[in-house]
């Protein structure tokens, strides 16, 4: 596997042979070793001397279920820190299969560029022609000229704009870019580059050369097997998709509700999961109630919402979008949120983000709380460039500092997902002292057997979720994976000494995890984040969450110790 | 002297004796004394927990010349850091001749409110009929209701917004509100609390009891002959003000010019003190060229612009104003500086800042550099608090995370003064290194025995001026006091002993400076400041000023040394 080095200041393509100590890095693990040794951590996260880094983890390149999730990452323009953005899709397994293990771009291009990569050719060439079209569009224009099998890392205006709300899109299994590596505002680090797009071409790839086929096939089979068999995933994911939650977290006062008002939502069964898949079903056409969104994928909770008839409008509409673009801006119209996500994802926005500053802004009276028009017409404000847009573009932290509101709800100056903390504590700790800022996939805890509203306990929660979510982005694997094949992530090492003939005990993967989280941690030292840094914001100790009964009361002692392993 | 405390949220009013250990602290020492003891530094500066604390130095109260100035000090909303914010007027004066030694506002009122302090009734009473309305016509309006003697603590709509970039108006010798402690965002801190004004009432006070009138005498006598025989101040800060520094300046590339992309400026002959002191000559009427901003000064750096037919266009027009909203701009026209300055004052935002932020504006194409019109719109734009207006009122350094740009000359988010750091570079060091986020009034080096575009000698020369910086702003006294007599420090110390009795050498006046920079070091660390914070914006260290052909090279470990005193 070889790494692409690209400097747009100079224009050079380099192919490298990685150094022998990245063999077992991949995806985040790999990101957090490159920006520690090559990236000065105080570099303006806009400005040249940052990088962005696309690795995917080391197992993809297969159809095992679960197994090609891409890594991107740089220092975020939105929070300040290292981040990995992580997302589904076809980019890691295209990479994987044409023997790349990470793409490393550098400096900043003068002008519009994609970046063409396949077998036989590597190349840098004008971007003229998609530049400031939506992704959708943008995506359709590169597809054409290129072939339609093509995978794409791609941005829409808000890149190019440098909003610090931008996110990346990947193609899916479909070819439609609606994979987000959302958080951080990496688009707008792609944006600064001048770069629009990574065009993808694996045709002809050579792929995975295994080292030991028969084991892997058995490998393969074992995790099939098992994903197949579980039918608590069956009948939760693949049924229903990640807005299955809306129930739960309805129930436990964990919605978030009117900018984090309150922690449930009065008409929240028009946008749980079982409505959602009653609609797709009762609709038809193009709907489809359970989605792959990788290659091989078995669990399928992705989906394809259509309208009344039967036109996709989104593709997927999952729960943090849903709990962001819903209930937090009092919208119980499904059909509203649905648009909003399209919107979002065209304009290349991340919707949490989105979700959070609009938030923001409707507590600051700009629009109204349940403003469904409202909502859609700052959208368009956003595409318009207006300044308005430009504000909630700019993300929720930026837009209670211009629109004077203190209730926001951040972290690093990054939206919470759609999680109440005061409501699961352990996820709040999680957003309070990860190194990527407020973000559910940094360490979830909604399934750790602790009472979410008491303190103790949610510290030793958040700590093993955040080491176990991590190993999954090194990996690339979906964090579905783990609970489909029952935890069991001995199956995974297996699965890795099939591919490469490399050995790995569970302690040493969990290892591998530990050190990305401290390189990561160091990184953020060295920008200038410390403890102060690691809390949540005030009102969530002040205030109470009415359904629960409950503020954010985590000692912040125990906290500042999460790292210490 | 007594210590009042006003609780907002519970309108309680309490009159204490300070502890003893509180004795020879005034103005900026108090205030760091003060919040160190009792404000969390992680609160959020724009809820309940900050406080708001108006302190004069402990030399205040007496028309000794130069000796009145006010702090006020907070957490800022704009830096995040502790902040003193630094202003002549009569506040000083008067709090003292009350025998208050400092006001304390906490909580947080829930309707607008004014505090009414007099000698014989201190109150909270409501501000309906001036909120909303600018600082002159609410001046105007509060001197009408009460008499034309008092003197005000006052914001404007920027405050009442919570605009980061509002600062605290006080009253100069005439009643007129121009008087600003501008920096750090402290407005809206006043504004979160619901304060429109503090209204001082000092007839029959009992002024200061002199511990021994002859010696006070004989050191007002020192002071005053010291002053009027420098003919070196007389020829350059009386005669033309603070302006005066353009000149040079702008010969020694300093001069921040287009977002600071040089240091000179054509056209800066328009808008020099030289020019300045002719044209008020010239138009006469209610023009001066020589004015005293607090009660006894002889030195008298203030003036009064006129406009054509000799009404007043704003008072005073100062150096920093025109640097950052003259040739930063582009603009070279000394009306449309003054118009400028003038609606900041009304509106109650920092000049500073807001040259800062419109710099970047221009920088991000929003206006043309050098459109006076497009300037004097977007102060309209933040007087009408149209979007654009609150993206500029929210400071410069949102106003480039808003509007796309990364060229932001900024530390700590507070806009640097009219001083560029590659020309300058112990300012830089002080911008950099600073407590207070930039500002040159906490260490200003351009009268330092160094070359001032070398690296070498800059972190000794910061750390002197911030110290004797420091000492002034706890002493109260006008910075330009120690060059009128020669340094000569222990002239303050002999002033303060026949004021009081308390004998103070230069080495423990010192100390309580020193004393006062840790405690602000402590406040910002435990708010989560640490090196990586002490740094310029990327671009010093990259792109060459043209007019000196330098970057800013200052070592990181020298300048992270500078507080180890």
């Amino acid at each position: 596997m070889e790494v692409l080095r690209i400097n747009l200041s100079n224009s050079s393509i380099k192919q490298e042979n990685p150094p022998k100590d990245w063999q077992n890095l991949g995806g985040r693990a790999l990101i957090s070793k490159i920006m520690v040794d090559e990236v000065n951590p105080t570099c303006n996260p806009l400005g040249e001397d940052n990088k962005l880094i696309i690795a995917p983890g080391i197992l993809a390149g297969t159809t095992v279920s679960c197994v090609n999730r891409i890594s991107i990452g740089s220092k975020s323009p939105l929070t300040g820190t290292i981040k990995e953005s992580n997302a589904g899709g076809t980019t890691a397994y295209k990479l994987a299969r044409l023997g790349i293990k990470s793409i490393v771009i550098e400096g900043k291009a003068d002008d519009p560029k994609l970046l063409y990569i396949s077998k036989d050719k590597i190349e840098i060439i004008s971007a003229e022609e998609v530049w400031g079209m939506g992704v959708y569009d943008s995506a359709e224009r590169l597809k054409e000229k290129f072939n339609d099998k093509i995978g794409l890392v791609i941005i829409g205006p808000a890149g190019e704009r440098l909003y610090r709300s931008a996110g990346i899109a990947n193609s899916d299994n479909n070819g439609s870019p609606s994979r987000y590596s959302g958080r951080g505002g990496l688009g707008a680090v792609m944006g600064a580059k001048n770069i629009k797009a990574v065009v993808i071409d694996d045709s002809n790839a050579e792929g995975i050369k295994m080292h030991d086929d028969d084991k892997f096939n058995d490998s393969k089979k074992t995790i099939t097997d098992m994903i197949l068999g579980n039918d608590a995933i069956k009948n939760s994911y693949t049924m229903y998709g990640t807005s299955n939650l809306v129930k739960l977290t309805n129930s436990i006062g964990a919605l978030p509700t009117m900018n984090f008002s309150r922690g449930s939502f009065e008409g929240s069964e028009n946008i749980n999961g079982q409505k959602i898949h009653d609609l797709i079903v009762e609709r038809g056409g193009e709907g489809n109630t359970s989605h792959g969104c990788m290659p091989g994928c078995l669990i399928r909770c992705s989906n394809v919402f259509p309208d009344e008839d039967g036109k996709t409008i989104v593709s997927p509409i999952e729960y943090e979008t849903i709990g962001l673009l819903g209930p937090n801006l009092a919208i119980g119209n499904i059909d509203t949120v649905a648009k909003l996500n399209y919107l979002c994802n065209d304009l290349g926005i991340d919707t949490i983000e989105t979700g959070g500053a609009i938030g923001v802004a409707m507590e600051a009276g700009v629009i109204s709380f349940g403003d469904e028009e409202g909502a859609i017409n700052i959208l368009e404000e956003i595409k318009k460039d207006t300044y308005l847009g430009k504000i909630i573009a700019s993300g929720a932290s930026s837009t209670g500092k211009v629109l004077g509101i203190t209730r926001v709800p951040t972290v690093k100056d990054q939206t919470m997902a759609a999680y109440d903390p005061r409501a699961i504590k352990g996820l709040g700790v999680t957003y309070a002292t990860s190194t990527q800022g407020a973000d559910h996939t940094a360490g979830q805890t909604i399934r750790a057997n602790v009472d979410h509203r008491k303190p103790e306990g949610q510290v030793e929660a958040s700590k093993g979720a955040q080491i176990t979510n991590t190993l999954h982005d090194c990996l690339g694997t979906c964090f579905f994976l783990g609970g489909a094949i029952g935890g069991d992530l001995n199956l995974l090492a297996e699965l890795y000494l099939s591919m490469t003939g490399v050995k790995l005990t569970l302690d040493e993967l969990m290892e591998i995890s530990k050190e990305t989280l401290k390189r990561e941690r160091k990184f953020n030292t060295d920008a200038g984040f410390g403890p102060a840094d690691d809390r949540l914001p005030e009102f969530f100790y002040k205030e109470e969450n009415p359904d629960t009964g409950t503020v954010f009361d985590v000692d912040n002692n125990e906290m500042d110790k999460i790292f210490d392993f």
